[in-house]
């Protein structure tokens, strides 16, 4: 029997859904209403049209064959009715209707549904400090803010920006900035690192080097206090806890949250945090109730918990499954493991899974590996660097997550992606040591760097290596003149000579090949030893024949000086 | 207690197990042994060094820190003695020892050892016809070959050459010669397409048409059927079924056979075709001999029967697990997917799995359903066309394999490994539609491509879709004054005018848009309805109105213009 189903919410999920359920059931009928005019974009590309890189707005909101996806797209090619600047008031779940109001005209009406869809999305968290109000400070979301914030760097009224926030879209938007319009932009965040909560310190150092070097500023561990207007309304400085900063546009960047008042008034679960209860069928508290996307509260898959993951990608899946449920079907989104990946300038970073400090939150036992290395057979010509933190469970091995940096960025991706896919599915380090992966020299190493820190962390966990991370060797080489640390360079001579020059009682150097036979240069008493090479390869070989020669207090450095050099960690 | 350990073979897997094995057990001795005087070189870069990309040979057998991998390095570094120009004539299993023949002298010597392990690799199989002899034609095998050939080229003295096979070495060759050195290259292939057996039909002509516009001559279904010598006893002509070619180089690359004469000899299980059998922890039909790499037969995980594939990638990954268990561990190997990836000019090809005619072949209920759409965010400028084809079972949905072509060659083996990391794992089409991809517009689509053919075969077993692939299309066109075929484009007006007006008979326009309104003008009569657009997408959506509206035959283009005009197909 045909059906009515109403759609609150009209960016990705509630478009996706529409379409997939009328494929389904081409006799119902589909009313989708959005508080915006604009509908149906690619959010994660705003950042592109700030930059300029998409010519126009409009763009993100067309199809693969250049139609913009409006209301007339919508009913000719979906047979889908969509309502603009129309916003949901409430919902009556006893009688089945959803109240709305026409904003332009603030005419009201209720609708009866069959079955409804809550697609709202999310909006910015906002700064409560003094001047927040100040024009020129803006939020990231949706067309129309865009817009507002190309014409003005388009406009060349914009010569320092400060970017409030340090995440995806603070850093995208910071790159957008700095690398197509010029603007010196300072990024201020209040915790220790860049992409907080998503990747390790170590990672993020490396991504933070390569970002200033592009010459975006980072202000680390400071907070906004206030903000100051200069001429009239407009903003003018950021006050910090450190420091005053100029500014022509601010940018506030530090979060969002879910879109669920209308739910929660409609009695539906909904969870401390926000978000919006659903099954595995993506079904509210309410069986005629469907919510997805932004507004919505999914299990991680890795610690079984809620967890809120405001992104594209899910929002789409989200919506076919939605659509298939809506037509009686029975398929299922069961969560998701938090993939995800963000081009820094000439850098990608990418990840899935949890973070080492995620996984130590989440209760596991947790240790996690740093590989670096070219990325490409090492005789091809075209390569560069990638580096690989995996995150395991001690015992069982069983891997919990993996954050990435790399030159090549779908070669990164790819290599999360496989990951992500496996991570459900009860993924082990032997399973990754033994994965078979494609290969030719342009396009990865004949042992594929997934096959290597499967093999490296494997080795660390049956206890034939043990590594430091470069946050480690920094504070341990900080700490040098009094901590009885004897470093040992493993790498050969031609290498190591500026840095025995510099430090003479500190760097010492044997090349693995010759270290068998040099053993007794080593001192046995009271004394740390640090292996590092180029990549950790051959000091984990060191590793092994030191320990085959009974030295117990020996550590390679993971990575080795690749890592510790794209950390910017000064010798 | 110590054992030794003696390698025949020191190319991939012998180096990979020798070392593991040391570091294992470094208390054991590890002799070694291979005919050739160059060892442990990466033998898939020698389309690159002929090409010039990797400037010298011995870059080939360099480790990523520089170092040449000689006997030197592997007594200083690994603690294994390397015996280079060393044959093994026979193994007295009985005994325990190998005969082996130092052959500059002559000299032979008998060896005894606890463990041994057989990696001798494989031999390029020759073409036997008249003037096989003649100097100018070249098996691609070991680096003393490729010294020679790069020499020829490099010399200046070849204009034309013939590639014999059109297999990954094969068309690897081409691509280096054509490019690289300008020579006018013809590949002759008896059977009828490229990549013959890892890539179906269709993939195959859109990657030959790629190839031909880069200036490669392709003649397949030929068979060569002599050589004729010009000046002296060097190479002049190929003469095939069906022409003359004059040629300054040869190259034949038409596959390889696994080198286990020996292990015959010595009374182990040898497969009918050659490969030497070998248990999942690859042990031989003998507890003390391991095997693994281009000599053995592996199992395939799809067809669960045995398989050759000689890939280095599986090579270094054996031998890491012969080097656990010669140390008494209990790694396993439990066979392969067989999947590869190889660089066309700008094109790259990749697949794991079984194509469609193999997985049928093998005795599959299979279909396969073709996706072509640009890699990313479309509103990203930086983006490039993939198209993946998808091998799966009727009824269980079960993904068999996959097969694609990208410009963004990374992203597309990103692509591939995932699928090929799942399918031993029982993937099925609806895992592969909800499978979770990293995504952000630099990298991917909203909804990433994988999920795509996911969708598109989920649709097309569910019914919901009849899909006909482009060399359908060619042989409907081609017979399109006979078979009362109608053609119906559900593109926009302005993208058909040209079609329209050169083939007002044949060529039929409804925008799919409007075809809910203009369902009376399609004949309902005898007529095969076939829906074209640029993608598959809205032909898709045509398909979903015109089931509904009652028309029954009706197909969709999969891949739409877009895969017909990447095939070269001429309308």
């Amino acid at each position: 029997m045909p059906q009515h189903v109403v759609i609150i919410g009209a960016v990705a999920l509630g478009p996706k859904a529409a379409a997939r359920f009328k494929r389904l059931e081409p006799d119902s009928r589909v009313t989708m209403v959005d508080r915006a005019k604009l509908i149906s974009y690619g959010g994660c590309g705003i950042p592109y049209f700030v930059s300029g890189d998409v010519s126009d707005a409009v763009e993100l909101q067309k199809t693969a064959f250049h139609m913009v996806r409006d209301e007339e797209f919508f009913h000719a090619t979906k047979d889908v009715d969509v309502r603009t600047e129309t916003e949901a008031l409430s919902i009556d779940r006893a009688a089945k209707t959803v109240t709305l109001r026409h904003l332009p005209t603030g005419r009201e009406e209720t609708l009866g549904y069959d079955k409804l869809v809550l697609a709202m999305g999310s909006t910015p968290l906002a700064l409560s400090v003094p001047g927040a109000q100040l024009r020129g400070i803006h939020a990231v979301h949706g067309l129309e803010a865009a817009q507002r914030i190309r014409a003005l760097v388009s406009g060349g009224g914009v010569s320092r920006a400060v970017v409030v926030g340090a995440g995806f879209i603070g850093l995208e938007l910071a790159v957008a900035l700095a690398d197509m319009w010029g603007v010196e932009t300072t990024v201020v965040e209040f915790r220790d690192q860049i992409l907080p909560g998503v990747i390790g310190g170590n990672l993020a150092r490396m991504a933070q080097k390569h970002m200033e070097e592009k010459g975006v500023v980072f202000r680390l561990g400071e907070q906004v206090r206030a903000f100051e207007g200069g001429d009239g309304d407009r903003v003018a400085r950021v006050v910090t806890d450190n420091a005053t900063l100029e500014a022509d546009l601010v940018i506030v960047a530090i979060g969002v949250r879910p879109n669920s008042a209308l739910a929660r008034e409609a009695g539906l679960s909904v969870s401390e945090r926000g978000g919006i209860k659903v099954d595995d069928q993506l079904r509210t508290s309410d069986p005629d109730i469907y919510a997805g996307g932004d507004c919505v509260e999914i299990k991680h898959l890795i610690t079984g918990s809620p967890a809120y993951l405001p992104l594209g990608s899910l929002a789409n899946r989200q919506g076919r499954v939605i659509g298939t449920n809506l037509a009686g079907g029975a398929s299922e989104f069961s969560g998701a493991v938090g993939s995800w990946c963000v081009k820094l300038f000439d850098l990608s970073a990418a990840g899935t899974g949890l973070t080492l400090a995620a996984a130590k939150a989440a209760g596991f036992d947790a240790l996690s590996v740093l590989v670096s290395q070219l990325d490409r057979a090492h005789f091809y010509p075209d390569k560069g660097l990638m580096s690989l933190e995996l995150v395991a469970e001690r015992g069982t091995g069983r891997v919990l997550g993996m954050q990435g940096l790399a030159v090549m960025g779908d070669a990164l991706v790819g290599k999360v992606d496989v990951v992500a896919a496996l991570l459900p599915r009860g993924l082990t380090v032997e399973t990754l040591s033994g994965l078979e992966m494609a290969y030719s020299p342009p396009f990865a190493a004949a042992l594929d760097i997934l096959n290597v820190v499967g093999n490296a962390t494997e080795n660390i966990l049956a206890g034939r290596n043990r590594g430091i991370h470069v946050d480690e060797f920094a504070a341990l080489w900080a700490a040098r003149n009094g901590n009885g640390t004897y470093i040992l360079d493993c790498r050969e001579q031609a290498n190591v000579t500026e840095l025995l020059a510099a430090h003479p009682a500190h760097w010492h150097n044997i090349p693995q090949g010759e270290l068998r036979g040099r053993l007794d240069e080593i001192p046995r008493d009271n004394t740390s030893v640090v292996l590092v090479c180029n990549t950790g390869a051959r000091s984990y070989e060191a590793f092994v024949t030191l320990a085959h020669a009974g030295f117990k207090d020996v550590v390679s450095v993971e990575g080795g000086m690749t890592a510790v050099l794209a950390a910017g960690i000064q010798l």
